[in-house]
């Protein structure tokens, strides 16, 4: 087993929990009383840390909603996950980026997830291909997710779309040297060839997983008949109105296991009021019964 | 024209320059007696932008650079920045941060790029499709970059996909209700059907770009076959090996414009001693001679 899937076994395992949190706060939606505080997006995301970490695998923060507030927004990301990493080491810290750069420059972003943050685990788009992403997979300690079919309602523009592969376009790839590690295959579709591919030749540090919203079930169902036991992230739940039941049915794996069910606003927005972390934990602690009562039903 | 357009054209005119500086600072490449200034990235990109601001049609800081820093490093990006706009409001400031999520989300991203650091344009993934960038697209007074063909060697794992739109295809499409907005067309690629969409049905605010790397100069001439007019951004020159007579003659529209050539090591890393402003300027200055050279020849 690698190091990192070490890390999100002992995840899983710790609070027998497949629930992740997104700690996406916005800072209108911020309970009042909080609003005095110097970092007052730490402070709302301590309370909500505390009030759920023993129902939960681990956090999701994405950057953009710290980004949206300056350099010191980025600074109470770090504290946030700075935070977790010290209180709650054996939970999983997914830090939401979705980047992609070529191989140099994705350098700077290791830096700021896993050496600066701290971070387990980034979220990452696959458009520019194995050979960009390679410093990430090369960290064997650390998981990257790949986008692969998306929660959103346009999902499909590009990830639907139906290739083929003749032989003339083998040809003119021999030509250009490119490294091609598609499978030869007359019909797939984009999100199922990055699953493939990621799958099957990305993944020899066995430290790498999919995005595949709740929100497209029968498309979560083919991305684990490509990719077996790998972990697949699952947002869409909640807010968005992903399916719960249809999720755990096409995503889960043999053991009951490998998904790792990530909700945001539906649990850290449950209550507005000072009693906010309590609603959140209630919400939470609801939703981790739902999933361990489907995955252990007789 | 669109606002986005008039401040492309002005930035385009003002210097008679089509080049672009990346403003990607790595601490250790940074001259030495810059290092014991409180804001040395800042420091550093400011003698450079000193240096060179009427050879220039834009700078473009990669924000991979200033994260590896941590929220100090977003500061420095963000005194970088300002200092552009208010010192040449007329060049443009493009945000080379590669994004991408779901429209609410991206929400946080245009925050950060726009209202906080003030750019003029930001580059874009396009995996999601139209619907998830609409936030972006929206904003009239701000330009949208589309990763399309990228500088890196494994560009082609997905991106020289080729595609094919079989009838039964069409149909899970129609009861799925998604907005496909491909044209039906039996033979394109990935990179292809990203330059097609963009021009055809993300435009609508004549405020879209594509990103196509100077080492693909075939595709790039596919590219400007498929979308008229449309700026392009062209990263690959320098460091990365690319060829600019080739990028030129393959992408330049019929009144020599519409590229945007975006150049950071070999210039700002043209020196290292004290006088690297200098010599930055120097090289820029051969590049921008180079490109007009080749423009206006007869």
């Amino acid at each position: 087993m690698s190091d990192f899937n070490k890390t999100l076994t002992n995840a899983f395992n710790n609070n027998d929990s497949l629930l992740c949190i997104g700690l996406d706060p916005v800072v209108d939606r911020i309970p009042k009383h909080l609003h005095h505080k110097d970092y007052s997006i730490f402070a709302f995301n301590k309370e909500i840390i505390e009030a759920t970490h023993d129902v939960v695998m681990g956090y999701k923060p994405n950057s953009a909603f710290y980004e949206a507030e300056g350099a010191g927004g980025v600074e109470e990301l770090y504290k946030t996950c700075r935070y977790i990493k010290k209180h709650y080491p054996e939970l999983l810290l997914i830090l939401d980026a979705k980047r992609g750069d070529i191989g140099s420059t994705n350098q700077g972003y290791i830096q700021f997830a896993f050496d600066y943050l701290g971070a387990d685990a980034i979220t990452l788009h696959p458009y520019l291909g194995k050979e960009a992403v390679k410093p990430f997979l090369d960290r064997k300690d650390k998981g990257c997710i790949f986008l692969c079919r998306t929660s959103n309602p346009g999902a499909g523009e590009f990830q639907d779309l139906v290739f083929y592969q003749p032989e003339r376009s083998e040809e003119s790839r021999k030509l250009k040297k490119l490294d091609h590690s598609v499978s030869p295959q007359d019909d797939s579709t984009l999100y199922k060839t990055v699953a493939r591919n990621v799958a099957e030749n990305w993944n020899s540090n066995d430290n790498c997983m999919l995005v595949v919203g709740a929100t497209y079930p029968e498309e979560l169902s083919e991305v684990r008949k490509v990719v077996g036991d790998m972990p697949i992230l699952v947002p869409g739940i909640g807010a968005q109105g992903g399916d719960l039941e249809k999720t755990l049915k096409a995503g889960l794996t043999h053991d009951k296991s490998g998904l790792i069910i990530t909700v945001s606003r539906s649990i850290i927005y449950a209550g507005e009021g000072e009693d906010f972390a309590e609603k959140a934990r209630s919400e939470a602690t609801k939703l981790n019964s739902m999933i361990n009562d489907f995955r252990f039903k007789k």
